[in-house]
């Protein structure tokens, strides 16, 4: 059996942000919807870059948001996601090796270029995007390498790939590579329009090939078609072996065998901007969950881990998250 | 004669900051001096990026950074600098235009890539550069387009631009321009060691050529080769109209005809980048003077615009800053 060298190996689309401030009237002016994902092409991308204010430009990509944190926390993690041979495709390559990530994936060498996320923060903190995928859509299962899968605890997918053809192949490849080799499979679902797209192909990994799920309210209500959140709270019970929950302020719910965890909101001095709320949540849950700590615990540490993200403009963490775990919970790290 | 259609047309070295934090012991680890700006090549370039943590990339250049604050607090600004046809020069020219000022400028279409200021962040604020000209080098006296020279209040002129020949002929054509069409000429002096790599032709300039002078206590004693601001102040008296010179937490003090005016520092609640802070007083100073403004006042409107610039990391404004000075300063916008 292949040794374990990883914690989590997160495959996803491999993503620059660009973010800026906007008020909703701009994001009304400019005909875009608040609060979602949006794909958009790279004409259309020209188009809303050039009415955008001016912003910063960091890595981001929700997996891969997700491996940065674990890696922040201590975790051990790897990538796997297609950039191109471009300056955005370098820049995303040196922030996730400099975190420590092992990212071998080729980047592209001709057709599109690295993937652009638009976010537009609005006051309230909220962010909507508009993902132009560039050079994801040449991610295929020739970049799924076994020997990384299944030297993995978790593999964790990020429900985006399902967008693309190749990729969800690469998607479907490394989950039963992982399950081959006895390792478990994690998956985000994304965002509730990606749901929507998908619905019945997700029903259906749910309950057969994943054995962790991740999902906000509005996700899993999208997936089970009700609008009331303990519906699908019964509905999932059973579908996987842990399902964690997101609720925003309300805290996190996480349904697994052995009953229901309800873990409240970790408290936010200042909430400037949401984007990879949910990444970093799911970083926190994976980096407990792979050390074999008690489901309320992997809970509490990606609360805190969200709530460090959202404090700041962007999708990484800035502040050390594994000082910020141990203030909180001491003993995490012996 | 020309009409007016700027307040200021900043000249400088178009470039793209990638900001990092880092503590003393990598900047020892690195081999780089602290606090100041060195000018690398691209193999250095290639070879401090790979060694520095994850960060972020947002717009930069001295001058840039001036205007961009100018055009934040209500002013009309223009831009000429260099940037190459490629993404991050893109990204350049997105934010300039996106704050509303004039760039014109064509990218230059071979050679080397767009500029890049490794800035890498220490936990007391301190900011510590290695840039990387790239395709500023290839900003020439064709660059400068004499209808907006002489279409401007103020020519406004970064030190950095001594540092290669072709720019430095740039430099000189728009000074002449200016003048010519009775317009005033602002230079920054850039850096300590800018000052002390062209000391004779920034004193020769100084005292024949600029109307307007920016430099901080460092750069000021450096040109005049003392130890003494006291004595620094005395040698600058009559050779330029004006002298804003800054010093950090003392405030700043200008030297005019009309005597002298010091100004205490605006509180800042929280230093965490200083990254653009002699630009952001610039901009603000400059502002206030091409509305006729009192010295004093347009040093307090510096001291405003740069007390935003170092609460955050990068260089340029992210508050309204036209608010913050009208908060602060009622009346000034009427």
């Amino acid at each position: 059996m292949t040794n374990i060298r990883y914690d989590v190996v997160g495959i996803g689309n491999a993503i620059v942000d660009v973010l800026a401030h906007a008020d909703d009237a701009l994001l009304a002016e400019m005909g875009v919807a608040k609060g979602v994902m949006t794909l958009i092409d790279g004409d259309q991308a020209e188009r809303i870059y050039a009415r955008m204010p001016p912003g910063i430009e960091c890595s981001g990509g929700s997996a891969a948001n997700t491996i940065a944190g674990l890696a922040a926390l201590g975790g051990r993690g790897a990538y796997v996601g297609k950039v191109r041979d471009d300056q955005l495709g370098q820049v995303f390559r040196h922030d996730i090796r400099a975190a420590g990530i092992t990212f071998d994936t080729p980047p592209a060498v001709d057709g599109s270029s690295t993937a652009r996320c638009l976010v537009l923060v609005t006051p309230d903190a909220q962010r909507t995007m508009q993902t132009f995928l560039g050079a994801c859509v040449a991610l295929g299962p020739e970049d799924i390498d076994p020997t990384v899968i299944s030297a993995a605890k978790v593999t964790y997918l990020e429900g985006y790939l399902w967008d693309q053809p190749r990729a969800k192949q690469a998607f479907v490849k490394a989950a039963e590579i992982a399950h081959a080799a006895g390792r478990e499979v994690a998956l985000s679902l994304s965002d509730p329009f990606c749901v929507d797209r998908h619905r019945d192909s997700f029903l259906d990994l749910v309950s057969g090939h994943v054995d962790i799920l991740f999902a906000n309210e509005a996700e899993i209500t999208s997936l089970y078609q009700t609008s009331d959140f303990s519906e699908a709270l019964r509905a999932v019970r059973g579908h996987c072996r842990v399902a964690a929950l997101t609720r925003s302020e309300k805290g996190s719910v996480v349904v697994a065998d052995g009953g229901t965890v309800v873990v409240s909101a970790e408290p936010v001095v200042q909430l400037v901007d949401t984007t990879g709320a949910g990444d970093l949540y799911a970083a926190g849950f994976l980096y407990g969950l792979t050390r074999g700590l008690d489901l309320a615990i992997c809970a509490r540490i990606g609360g805190i881990a969200a709530a460090e993200v959202i404090s700041h403009v962007g999708a990484r963490p800035e502040a050390p998250l594994a000082d910020l775990v141990r203030q909180r919970l001491p003993g995490i790290y012996s």
